[in-house]
């Protein structure tokens, strides 16, 4: 098996992160990973959910949606269908939570933000991309809060990443693409933080069981891909 | 009143359409008109809504949707909330029944072609831009239809583009971009053939009423516009 | 083509309006253009919509809906689907605007007149029926409210109507009833005040493009017909 | 407690039946009683429900409806709200199962006939005088599509009407008006065949239970109320 | 024909209350009559809907809900259908009016109490039911809040309970079991208090009418059964 | 801490399986481990998804479900809000992926299972209990339908059993009740089948990420767990 551009097994493919992408959001990026594209953003809400009301905390949300077109057989539209698939569902929950493992919400204060992800094409990947981007979105508006005064000190505790991996015909690869997704027979996402930790580890087997040789060998994989975005999340931040 | 760049009131904004923008559907352009960006994309479905089965006929069908972070303040995503807004049902079947304005849709046979009008970023005259670029997607996809061998010749009758015109502070502008269209006392949306023949007109007063001098006034900038609109689009599509 | 009952091209059908029809709403007419039918009313609500709370200013709010036994073949009730189409969605939207086109909304007061249409028989031009009834059992409610010590005065700046028009078969012809509606190349629905300013002009090809000197034409007779419905009106008002 | 109009205890209020109100449906009723006034309709489908496919039988469906002006104080759109309520569900049943009893669904055939009932003007009784008038609206369409051959006979078992009945202050009463319904301690709709049986009783203790005695005396009434418009439905039905 | 267990006709199935199956409601109970098993509950919510706010009365709502396994064949999941249908909407509003009919609302005070009843296995009657043990689950809650100081005293003005009875093969039978409910000729579900008055007679003629004589022997059938459950619910609520 | 029961820390909670719960579905079993008590079917339709027509593929699908009163503070029903949310699409999802991963769905041939979940008393670890349950249920539906030849083998290719794990003040811990569960800083639920490979692993830091020494010792307890639950289900299984 020939990976999409003699891409190693333990290889990314390139990534192209292009800050300020859109003028409206506080925060934007455009995330590329391969062919790869989602649109991240974060905006600011002056109010919280109900069950934070006078806690002082403030929440992260996230939404995360198919563009119809971004897919190789048209997605039909979830507006139109008049609600979101468990697909989705379980993606916003995912991207929501990992960019939460990171922010101190009580130094946010009581706000809301917003991360919206939006695939403009998809190949494999977008929920991880969709986490990696975001938290450079998430990172741009909060720069933008601080400097209108609106915040303090930017209320992050880590920089966060996700990256997929999984075992495709008996290989294990890092970063899936869309044709190797959809033959894999363990799909596996990762979220970190810059320290090295573990924030999500989502593995399924899809048709063939995994041993505990193969999960060591795909986290070491993930391990390797994360740290490298997280440099690169490092130089966009420019710290 | 100063226009954005000393536009001058008949100018339109800069025009920039950039075809093939994304890979997956069979024609697609990135429509962009000053800040205005509107990804237009066509797909295939090979059957058609069930009053056309059996009939020869075929059928073109527009969505039209703004992600939550093109506008200036975050527009709730319609998914989230479980239905489409009236707004953007009357936007898609404008977008439809323009489109479908100059397609022999005998020719095309019983087939469903998608149109998908997103909106990235939104700075006034989304549903005209989307009108604009969907024609070129559509003309794409054909194309690619046609050299497939699916379709024997390209079954459009003439070309279609769209305009924006309205009345801000008493002067008759073309092209509004949101500031504008905002303070807007009437709001025009003009949809034309290459052969210089209306498609649609939907005039609105928004707090006072025109006259029918103003409306001669209005339509002859609509036309100036289109006319150019449809030179750009001649020149995109080859002709 | 002989019109129904011989009528000219440019003659409107039989009107007749009732006012009072039905004893709850605040204002009401039974609202008749041939065999179209539709009642319409209007109804107080003590309080704005969010975005008008505090402001001072009032707000006018329009449903419409088709019996299910109105139409040839039964119309699906929209209740019972869980959702209201596009069509029901668009022409809800004009009758709101063109009602608040006339309206002075701050002297109204921060209250929200619902406007009621109900189709009992559909033979075409139910929306410009809808608008121009709706007008009457506006003015109905209003002096109602202002007898009762609740408005000062009436806030109206001026009369509302509203007709369609059409080319059928290469004739322009006003007021087209439904079996002239669904063969018309043209239709276009147009609103206009007692003054003879425009307030909507919705004109759309269907299936033949239409030029200048066809929009002039049209113009004209929209412009005949809504004056006599306009004589109509202040005769019912008592003016 | 004096009846409006000085009606008696066990006097109904005066009844209008107006045949053929709308022209689209095959039958048709505006059924008043008092200022209760229901339009009942019956239009055919050429089709049933998936659990009646091939066996030969027909199906009667009955929908049912409050405009929202025909209230007192405005009922809100089901359409708007996007699902109907528990009560005009239970509305909506009760028509149904009450009509059918006296169809004879073999006879009918494999068709679906549709009953409308839209509530013009609300003042109690809605769903009984609904009941009384869609039979007269079923016999018109039925009589139609026996003119037309598409049905041999009527298939008609018997006649079905019904009317309500109620304790209010210690006082039972036939033909419950809205306040008198609003005030009501026990409330019953009762559906009765022509032969003099019953097809539903539906009695319910609003804020105090009843007795056996009170159960005979409101039967009682009910059934004279019963008897008095069957007379009627025949004179109508011109039998 | 001869019923399950040699039951005489009048004769009700055994009967099996189980308090406290679960632990986390206010009250519970496991309801069973034959193979029909329902678990009903009682939960307390510190407020009250819209129309009772500041009125001083509580409320109380039931919920009733078909697990899908239930049934003989799956029942579809309303939850996942998006919607309740038209007889589960019928249940929940007929047990809530039978239990507030014998609760003292004002003594309750400004709460809701939510009534759920779950049909674990269905077999005829579960309506019935679900009355019969939400009265005991509502008792068990009601003392809790008593002893916790929440209420003063038990707001019970009453007993009540409930059971169907029904004509079968022109056999007039006590408490339907499924099989004899889906053959019923008629089906009759009476909810009566302690002091034998009735509180809902719901009579529907399944394809046959009843008679006069018909009703009177249903309605002792019913009342025999209702005295021995309410024997029962004595015993267990200690009294 | 002291685990309730005094349990220790690689100890899971009683277990107790009761195959047989309700007599409808195909294969029923009550899971209760602890306090958590969910009610697990099986129930057969005859057809399959779109996506598998023609294939001969057979298909399993689960839904699960919270009731009401089986929480804490009283659990909104998802039919009344009309939409499951994103926790329950989440772990339906989860409960189908780990059953089917078990299945020879080939050898299934064109029928669907059901799988349903319902959790009548929650108290932490439902949707583990649900996958470990529904095996059982599974299974004796796959007997029920082997001896009725409808299927000539029982298609199961290994057992699959499901358990909670996480970190609670430092420590790792088995079998998280909710009181546990609701102050976890990780969180796991871990899948896997009778050979001891993995089929899940979705672990969650809950505000505090975590290393790879924590993951491993996670993963031990919850393979200890597993294995003793599998040999639980061999036992009722009968092998």
């Amino acid at each position: 098996m020939i990976r999409t551009g003699n891409r190693l097994n333990d290889q990314m493919r390139p990534i192209k992160i292009s800050p300020g992408f859109i003028k409206n959001p506080d925060g934007s990026v455009l995330m590329e990973m391969g062919d790869t594209r989602v649109l991240c953003s974060a905006m600011l809400e002056e109010k919280v959910p109900p069950f934070l009301k006078g806690t002082g905390s403030g929440w992260i949300t996230a939404e995360y949606s198919l563009l119809p077109s971004s897919t190789n057989t048209r997605s039909s539209r979830e507006a139109s269908r008049g609600k979101i698939s468990g697909r989705t569902s379980e993606i916003q929950r995912l991207i929501g939570r990992s960019i939460r493992s990171v922010v101190d919400l009580e130094k946010l204060g009581e706000k809301t933000i917003w991360i919206d992800c939006d695939v403009i094409q998809a190949d494999g990947g977008t929920r991880t991309a969709s986490i990696t981007g975001s938290f450079i979105a998430l990172f741009l508006a909060l720069k933008k809060y601080q400097q209108a005064g609106i915040i303090d000190e930017i209320p992050l505790k880590d920089y966060v990443a996700a990256i997929s991996v999984g075992i495709v015909d008996g290989e294990k690869l890092l970063d899936l693409e869309y044709i190797e997704d959809s033959a894999a027979e363990v799909d596996m996402n990762v979220v970190m933080t810059g320290s090295g930790e573990f924030v999500e580890i989502q593995g399924t087997a899809e048709g063939k069981a995994f041993s505990r040789q193969d999960l060591d060998e795909l986290l070491a994989l993930a391990q390797k891909g994360i740290e490298e975005l997280i440099v690169i999340q490092k130089s966009i931040m420019g710290e």
